[in-house]
């Protein structure tokens, strides 16, 4: 019986399938169209994108979101080097991210001609058709996928364009791919809980004043293990804060939450707290910059226990093949001896300051808090890299809800691609009961990515889009020479974009609003419920040209307004004056 | 006496504005502020642009049309990586682009800290304090600037941002900085001289009839020698064509210029004289695929002579260390003695196809001629590398002007970038007496880069943008499954786009328009007179999906609907509907 055969491009497209993948991202391009006609014709949505780093962008979110694989599909060359910045920003931010790239037929790379998309010097970008070997190309396709989805992080396909019809089997199809695990050894497991749970032992023997607290941190919901993490923090009733990019990946309104800790810009009592405990456990720490006070982290490693997805540090011993994942429920079935003690242990309040709507201008002091209370559980609030990132920070995020934010590779632009496919990744597993998406972004970074708006009406997605201007890159401008001229940008008709970058014909409804007062924002979020509409919506909300969020300012330093007397106008620092744009004046 | 120091940021700049940099482009980020500082306060205008590959684009469009030095600046990582298919494209197209690269400071690299725009694995992009080395960094920084300019490539300056204001000698900047210039050894130009001059001997001892032709191409303008070769054109009177990389390196408008030599898919009459040469002489030759009709040259080696910028062959010799801008000269000089005959060669007519203005819609049929005739003497002409590029090739262009297009690289939304950026280098270099530049993209290119409107009215310059949209990917359609849903892009409201990417208190002029019949643009040429209007302007020309210029039928095999007896609405391939998006019926 002759074997059943498919085509190289099929094949790809079933596998994709297999990892239920339901959209792909990218730009067309004349080296990619016939691998397109194979997604054109599976279950598969080809997302059409404006530009490839928009494409790479909305790849990134779609993976972050789902917690696994994102495929991206552009041509060589052109195609693949303009999505890269947003590829690396996946790799930053361990995204299992496939770029499948639509290459030059075998025989022009083999004699090296100038055809378009080449630099003129014979070179050719990846792989023939004699390297790639066609009897082992199924298996080499395979390969790529489990290791980005098991090492999550990005991989390519170079697929010239002539391979995408060759015939091979479909021997391989018959088993599905899969993630390789990490291969834990029960003995190094055991001994480490026991070790950890001799040091918790030790923790408690003494008077109950802050003996052990738990810092939850972001590599927990890289590594999908928020519910494991709930669950140890309901057997052992644990104190537990969180930090800058770990934000949502505990409840932060449950009493148990003490707030964000980030060396030596946390809250006072919160610094306290975890900086004099005896025993604090690290669950998926990431040293970053933002991620950890410019590296201020004053906790010392003979009191730290820390738990990584591969590997566990007890004090200064370290436990390879050992997992949080699988680690979490056997230490807190071990550990939930001390949750007598534990639940007496106090916790800082976090919450919402409460503000009011008043006719004055609105400044970051206020924006957040209001923002805040408005927020509902099981949101999905996206925020650009850029000052908005730190606007959240403050505030317990509802019960349920998720916060994405590229903030190590911090590309400014990034988030209105990634609310595009993190949007439709919650659509194909949410569907219907999908809550809010809440997408802050500032000018700037606007201005960078601004036509995937387009892409947004496309997909016919309404997310709400909360635009924060004032007419210049905010956080550089607060870093370094404050007038200095290149901080400036041009302030575009913001709300008029909804407009012009759909089709005349459109039947995609969108509101824009405008605000510059706190009463103005205040009745768009409670009278005129903009959360309740089902169409793409942009908020533009002017602010002064050098306010910055509490925890911007924090990190950089700057004066609190609040204590400022000599201010009148919200927290503008005093001498320095609003932005001049040298096409007039703008902001208020 | 101590030597007099300058800050390494402050060198760089001082070298900058020796080489007569007037604008330097970029995007600032926090690793880059204080090298601008030292930009802010020279004579160099700091031009910020929306995105970097917007900037790198500029960048190429600068450089390519001052025939010199182009700077960008963006910051590390993310910077770097978003412009690098902008430097791929200037390496690909052979031009000096300078990159600097803000970073992280030397001692963050040097621990590998997981700060901003790293990849959080410790590993930082470039070079630090230590392995750039002090004592030679004004050496290095002169070395890459040579380099970048000797070569005609693009280079990089990392500068890791402690180092900007480290002070080093100004010793080095007595002595201005020179291009290396090709060491020709008389010699062998002489005998390649002697070489030539039998070959010409030889061709012309028979009867008059085709004996040599010149065919002139893009390495011509590349390497600065369009006067040389002007000059050698008149000396000798030979006939010449062009290629559709070379137009505009040769007067089009000439007696002796017979239109546009491009393989077998070259007019007829073009094809005979060139492929039945006795000595085919070929300056600046360039073999792409577009350039030569997909590789279909048919002249053989023994009846070329090639002139190229360092070397020359003559049939299967080469003679090294010569170079045309050296050896014209010369060369006119020693082949003057064949000028009587040589004018008693025929050329073919290349003349504009004269056209009428009907209440028809428009068609790429007609389009092109109708545009050939408004053209002026030293316009400006760009082109984006879609399917605009092909329509004018077969046009003579007007005698001084220039045409741009990036047509290897072919990387497509360059062309709003590079427009800006040539006509920043026009205006330092003309001044006031510059003409009219004039700018032709697909709707599918400018999606790709369309925030950098915002950018030429921010420089205040005054360009016409023909925007010919079809509402998809033309090139790609017409090459492979024209009904693929994946070539079509979503229809904006193109003629609002200038009023939304300003500011609202503005007051650079805009006008915009959209003409769908032939009468309609023929209005706005010569009763609205758009060429004499001083602001930016906008057209949108729509045309039918599956329209294309000539040239681009003839490239993919498609009929020339001229001859196809079933049409009726100009140039629409039976058999092949009208576009429809999915967001409602557009195209006429």
């Amino acid at each position: 019986m002759a074997a059943i055969e498919i085509s190289i491009g099929n094949y790809i497209v079933r596998r994709l399938e297999e990892q239920g993948i339901g959209s792909m991202f990218g730009v067309p391009g004349s080296y990619l169209a016939n691998f397109l006609d194979n997604v054109e014709s599976s279950t598969i949505k080809w997302v059409g994108e404006c530009n490839e780093l928009n494409a790479a962008y909305a790849t990134d979110g779609y993976a972050r979101f789902r917690g696994g694989l994102g495929v991206l599909a552009t041509t060589v060359g052109v195609g693949e080097l303009s999505a890269i910045n947003g590829i690396a920003g996946s790799y930053a931010e361990e995204l299992p991210v496939l770029h499948i790239v639509g290459q030059q037929p075998s025989k022009d790379q083999e004699e090296g001609l100038n055809v378009i998309h080449t630099l003129g010097d014979g070179k050719h970008f990846l792989l023939s058709k004699k390297e790639i070997g066609l009897g082992v190309v199924d298996a080499r396709i395979d390969q790529v996928i489990v290791d980005c989805i098991s090492k999550s992080r990005p991989a390519y396909i170079a697929l010239p364009c002539d391979l995408v019809d060759v015939k091979i089997t479909t021997t391989r199809l018959h088993d599905p791919l899969k993630k390789e695990e990490i291969k834990i050894n029960p003995d190094a497991e055991n001994t480490a809980i026991a070790h950890i749970y001799q040091r918790f032992t030790d923790a408690f023997s003494g008077q109950l004043d802050n003996n052990v607290v738990v810092i939850a941190d972001v590599s927990i919901s890289r590594h999908h293990c928020k519910q494991e993490v709930a669950d140890f923090l309901a057997v052992t009733d644990l104190p537990v804060y969180g930090t800058p990019l770990g934000k949502t990946v505990v409840d932060e309104t449950s009493v148990r939450y003490g707030g964000v800790y980030v060396g030596s810009l946390s809250d006072a009592e919160v610094k306290k707290k975890v900086e004099s405990a005896k025993l604090v456990l690290l669950i998926g720490p990431l040293t970053t910059d933002f991620n950890s006070g410019k590296f201020s982290y004053n906790i010392k490693d003979e009191v730290s226990i820390k738990l990584h997805f591969d590997h566990t540090e007890v004090g200064f011993a370290t436990y390879g093949r050992t997992g949080m994942k699988e680690l979490l429920p056997k230490l807190g079935a071990r550990l939930k001896d001390f949750k007598e003690k534990a639940s007496q242990l106090t916790v800082p309040k976090f919450e919402l300051k409460k503000v009011t709507d008043s006719d004055k201008l609105i400044t970051h002091d206020w924006l957040w808090w209001r923002l805040g209370a408005w927020f509902k559980e099981k949101d999905l609030i996206i925020t650009e890299a850029g000052s908005v990132s730190y606007g959240v920070i403050d505030l317990p995020l509802p019960t349920g809800s998720s916060l994405l934010a590229q903030k190590l590779w911090a590309s400014i632009g990034w988030s209105m691609g990634a609310t595009h496919g993190a949007m439709l990744a919650r659509g194909e597993i949410e569907g219907a009961n999908a809550t809010k998406t809440i997408l802050f972004i500032g000018d700037g970074s606007l201005q960078m990515t601004v036509q995937e708006i387009s892409g947004l009406i496309r997909s016919g997605i309404a997310p709400i889009i909360f635009v924060v201007t004032n007419g210049g890159y905010t956080i550089e401008r607060l870093q370094h020479n404050v007038e200095g001229e290149y901080h400036n940008i041009v302030t575009w008709n913001y709300t008029e974009l909804l407009k012009v970058l759909t089709s005349t014909s459109s039947s995609t409804e969108t509101e824009t609003y405008k605000v510059t007062k706190e009463e103005e924002l205040g009745k768009l979020l409670d009278v005129e419920k903009i959360r309740e509409k089902n169409c793409l919506q942009l908020v533009e909300i002017m602010v002064g040209r050098d306010d910055a969020p509490p925890a911007l300012r924090r990190a950089l330093g700057i004066p609190d307004p609040a204590k400022d007397t000599s201010g009148h106008e919200g927290t503008i620092i005093p001498g320095r004056r609003f932005f001049k744009a040298p096409l007039g004046v703008i902001g208020w």
